[in-house]
């Protein structure tokens, strides 16, 4: 199915695929990264959970009318894409405070946001993915002022659709952060991946973190909440 | 003229004005401050520079038809403004990329942005004035999402009008920093200083920086800097 490995990245690896010219095999690894890849650990079974939790959610998005590079799961650790050219933003959506917002802007922990609020960071390892304006988002990307706001109009709407999906797992969206990419036609999709990798969720009931945050913050068994997320998720349907 | 004070910050102390409840006297002190006031010294006469400087720009804008919260110069140190709520904003406008952004998100220094970037920094000494977008605006401020825009709009009119003055008097305006505040019928003014420690400006003819720069880096004298900047400002009225 895939051919040759056309880049490995924190969280996953990306292959051509063998079926068509325009496609690609995005194969999750066990690795789990934090702090731009200072705190590094493998988790076995990592890989599978996160492939399988966004082969979940990418369709669901799509019943949403929110296209993106997701064709289909391939097997356990891998699904098929469409190749997109990557926009170099990490688009992050944030419902409650928490996390580096607290600290850089001392805004209060877990105080919900009036609103939605969007943040755009530069993907950029060696600045330390800063983050930047929309001005910045212009002249460093190709993005045009009407994409940047069809950027930020949609991810307000997976927003909607995501709280629905996880406040019916018994989940609260904290935050999560989006990428987006240009098919071949120019058109700009959602891409990369949508798992507790990249979404903070709390539990409704106990207020615990089901995400990342455990294995940032040492504070528990990264694979038994991901093996949770992935049972309430496949209970759900 | 003046009774108590009401403030003292880096580079001003602010008196209650005796003549009208809500006039303010803005004292120009000698002290220049760089990195959030990690680095500081005096100047016998830098006072005096500012608010003779500050006191000519003003009037200029003024006449471009952007109001501001100036009235007039008292003496060698002191001018009369207008009260106003502070709005903790830095607004920052860039029209050629030098200083913290070259770090930042990997400009290159001294390239002409396209278009004239502005960048807003929450004045927060704590969080060492942090760039935010937007929508941390919004949320940090008592601003509308109009008065933003209106905010925005108004720093690139100065910016024109700047320009073109400082281009007068053989000076490039590189970048330069604003601050806005709300007149007591809730009116949104310019306000602050507009000198040589709010403005990167660079000499036409040899590129020499001719502003706060020279004390940042330690590359010249200061006080002579800002004296030609005053007596060019002079020559041409």
């Amino acid at each position: 199915m895939k051919a040759e490995l056309l880049y490995e990245g924190k969280a996953k690896k990306v292959y051509r695929a063998e079926t068509a010219s325009n496609q690609l095999v995005l194969s999750y690894k066990n690795d789990a990264t934090a702090f731009n890849g200072k705190k590094k650990e493998s988790f076995k079974g990592k890989g599978r959970l996160n492939n399988e939790i966004s082969a979940r959610i990418f369709p669901y998005l799509q019943q949403n009318r929110i296209p993106s590079h997701f064709i289909e799961r391939l097997n356990e650790t891998e699904q098929l894409v469409y190749e997109t050219e990557i926009i170099p933003l990490e688009v992050v959506v944030r419902n409650v405070a928490t996390g580096s917002i607290v600290k850089r802007l001392g805004f209060q922990e877990k105080v919900a946001f009036r609103a939605p609020l969007i943040e755009l960071f530069l993907k950029n390892d060696d600045l330390d993915d800063p983050l930047i304006n929309d001005d910045h988002a212009l002249l460093l990307t190709d993005l045009s002022y009407a994409e940047l706001n069809e950027i930020k109009a949609k991810a307000l709407e997976i927003n909607t659709a995501l709280l629905e999906l996880f406040e019916s797992i018994d989940l609260d969206l904290i935050d999560f952060k989006l990428e987006f990419g240009r098919l071949v036609d120019g058109t700009i999709v959602l891409s990369d991946e949508i798992s507790p990798d990249t979404c903070r969720l709390w539990d409704r009931q106990s207020g615990e973190k089901m995400d990342k945050d455990v294995f940032r913050q040492g504070t528990g068994d990264l694979l038994k909440v991901y093996e949770e997320i992935l049972q309430r998720l496949e209970a759900r349907s």
